[in-house]
C-alpha cells in the first residue's frame, strides 16, 4: 500500500498534491519560489495546519535557493518570504511555528556565507516535515489507546496524511484501524471546502477503513441514536488554557458530544500549540470568499445577488475537550497545567 | 410585489413550480394524475411539510377526475391514490392528515353520485390549501410578536411560500420584516438538498429582506459571538409531548441555541401535530438516496466507492424548544397540555 502525502520535496522545488482537485485528479504542482508556496498555501493546494507549516519551511528553503540563483541577498530575501508566508493563512499556528523555528536558524547563522545558510535552512525544512511525522504517527499511537474494540469515531474536516505527515485525528484511526479497533468511521462532508468528502473518504478507501459520509448536520442526530461513541478531529491553534481552532463546525460538535455524554478528543503535534496566547478570545479566525458557500466547482448554486459570510474556522473552549492528543502524552485538564507541562517538555 | 407560490390549482391540473430547478430557473410541471402528484412529492418537486399536504390533496381530487374520465370507479381510484400518495415521504405529518381529511369525505359521501363526490373532493381540496395559508399567516403574526427590533434570526431549511402558503418560520421572518423588526437573517445552506442556499434566498432576495448565506457548521459559532437573537424552524411533525422533526441539522441547532440562552421557536401549522404519537422515539424518519450527499448539486464529490448515510431528519426534544408557534396561539411547556388545548380548539 503505497502511503498517501501532502507533499515531496525535491531539492530545487516543493511537490504539492494539488488538493482542490481531489479525489477526482491525481496532481502535483512544483513550486520553485517562496511566491508559488504562498499562493499553494492560500489557494488550499495545500492545507491543513501541520502541513501549512512544513510548506512554509520549504518556501523559506527556497527563497535561500532563489537569492542564491539570481544573486540577490538571501537576508532580504529571506526576509521577504517569510512575511509573504506568514500572511497566506492566519489561523494556522503551526504556520508561524515553522517560520519562527526557520527564523531561529537564519538569525543563529546569519554570519555565514549564504550557501551554507541555505543549506542549512534547508536541513531544518526537512527535519520540520521529518519530525512533523514522527510526532503524528506518536499522537496516534497515543490517541488510538483511548479508544474500545469497534468503536465508531466521529471525524470532521481532512486531518489525515493530506493535512499533516502521517495525519494526526484521522492518525488515530489508521492506527486503531490496524489494531482491528475501527467499525466505522462517520465522516462529515465539511462544507463549504468539502475536505470530508473530497479527501478524507479518499485517505479512508486507501486505508481500507469502513467509514459513511455524512451531511455536516446529520452528527448530532447520529449521536442522539448511539451510532457515536468517540469524536476525534484535528486542530489549527490550541491556546494555552485549551481552547481549540479547527474547522468550522468543530464547535457545534463538541458542544453535542458534550450533551451526549461522548467524548470529545482533539489531536494535534505541540507545534498547534500557541505560547502565547492564554484563551480562545484572540485567535484570529479567517474569513474567506463568500464564493466558496454561493458556488460549487464553478456551479453557481445560491441565487445572483445572494451574500454570504464564510468564516473559516470556529473556536472550542477547554470545557468541552475530553482530552487533548499530542506526541507527548495525552493531555488532560486543567489544561494550563498540562499544556505548559507538554511545552516544558519539548 | 408578486407573491411566491408553490403551486396552483387549475382545476383539472396541479401545476408545481419544481423547486429542484429554483433558483437558476423558474419552471411548472403540470400534474394531472395522482401518480405524477405522488412522484412529484417523492422527488423533491415540490417539498414542504404543508405543501406536500396541500399536494397530496390535489392529488386526491385529481385521482376522482381520472376515475370520472376513464369510466373506472371512483372509489376503488381514490383508495388506490390514497395508498401511493401515503407511500410518497414518510416524516412530514401533513401528508398523512390531508388525506386523513380527504378521507372523511370520501367516507362521509360515498353514496353520492361520483361527479358530486369528485367536486366535494376538489373544494375540500382548495380549503386545504386555503386554510393552510390562512393559518401560516396567522401564525406568523403571532411569531412576530416574540421579535425585538433588530433581530437577528437565524433559519435552517425553506419555509416559506415554497414550503407552505404563505410561509411559516420564514413566513415570521416576512411578516417581522414588513414590521421594520429584522435587521438580518441568517440562512443556513442546509446540506444535502441545500433548500436554504437554494430556495430561502430566493424567497428573502424577492422580499428585499437582508440576509447572509451560510454553511450548516457555522450556525454555534455565529451564536457563540452574539450574532443570532432568535432561532425559528419549521416542523414536519410535532408530536404531543412537543418533541420536533425538522429538517437534518435541526436538533444541532436546538442543542446550541440552549447552549447560548438564545430562544428556539418552531413555527407550525396544527395541521403538522400527530395527535397520534405521544413522543418522538416512534417519528420514522426518512432516509434519502446516498446521491445527495456523494454529490453536491450535481457535481460528484465523493471518490467512486465512497458510502454516504443520509437521513433527511432529526427529532429535536421538546425541552429545547422555547416555544411552538401556531394559528392558535404561541404554543409554551408542559406542551403536552398547551398542544392538547390546540387541538381542542381546532
Amino acid at each position: 500500500m503505497l502511503e498517501v502525502e501532502a507533499m515531496r520535496w525535491e531539492g530545487d522545488a516543493l511537490l504539492l498534491l494539488d488538493q482542490r482537485l481531489l479525489p477526482h485528479e491525481v496532481f502535483w504542482v512544483r513550486c520553485e519560489t517562496y511566491g508559488q508556496v504562498a499562493e499553494a498555501i492560500r489557494t488550499l493546494t495545500v492545507r491543513g495546519a501541520p502541513a501549512i507549516g512544513s510548506a512554509a519551511a520549504f518556501g523559506m528553503a527556497l527563497a535561500a535557493k532563489q537569492a542564491l540563483r539570481e544573486g540577490q541577498s538571501v537576508l532580504e530575501a529571506l526576509e521577504r518570504a517569510r512575511q509573504i508566508l506568514a500572511a497566506s493563512r492566519p489561523t494556522a499556528r503551526n504556520l508561524f511555528w515553522a517560520l519562527e523555528r526557520m527564523g531561529r536558524v537564519v538569525n543563529g547563522h546569519a554570519a555565514l556565507p549564504p550557501d551554507e545558510l541555505a543549506a542549512r535552512l534547508e536541513a531544518e525544512a526537512v527535519a520540520i516535515y521529518r519530525e512533523d511525522y514522527e510526532a503524528n504517527l506518536r499522537l496516534s499511537q497515543h490517541g488510538a489507546e483511548l479508544l474500545q474494540k469497534d468503536v465508531k469515531v466521529l471525524t470532521h474536516c481532512n486531518t489525515g496524511a493530506l493535512a499533516a505527515a502521517w495525519g494526526t485525528a484521522l492518525g488515530i484511526v489508521k492506527v486503531a484501524h490496524r489494531q482491528g479497533k475501527v467499525k466505522t468511521v462517520w465522516v462529515d462532508e465539511t462544507r463549504p471546502v468539502l475536505q470530508g468528502a473530497r479527501l478524507t473518504t479518499w485517505e479512508l478507501l486507501t486505508e481500507g477503513i469502513p467509514f459513511r459520509l455524512i451531511a455536516d448536520g446529520a452528527a448530532p442526530y447520529l449521536m442522539s441514536r448511539g451510532m457515536v461513541d468517540a469524536v476525534i478531529v484535528g486542530a489549527d491553534r490550541i491556546t494555552c488554557d485549551g481552547s481549540v481552532a479547527n474547522k468550522i463546525g468543530t464547535y457545534g460538535l463538541a458542544l453535542s458530544a458534550k450533551h451526549h455524554g461522548i467524548p470529545f478528543y482533539v489531536a494535534a503535534p505541540c507545534s498547534t500549540i500557541d505560547p502565547n496566547l492564554p484563551d480562545g478570545s484572540s485567535i484570529p479566525i479567517e474569513e474567506r470568499s463568500e464564493e466558496e458557500v454561493l458556488s460549487w466547482h464553478g456551479v453557481r448554486v445560491a441565487p445572483e445577488g445572494a451574500k454570504a459570510f464564510n468564516p473559516a474556522f470556529d473556536v472550542t473552549p477547554a470545557t468541552l475537550v475530553t482530552a487533548i492528543v499530542t506526541e507527548r502524552g495525552v493531555l488532560r485538564p486543567p489544561y494550563e497545567q498540562s499544556i505548559a507541562e507538554a511545552l516544558k517538555a519539548g
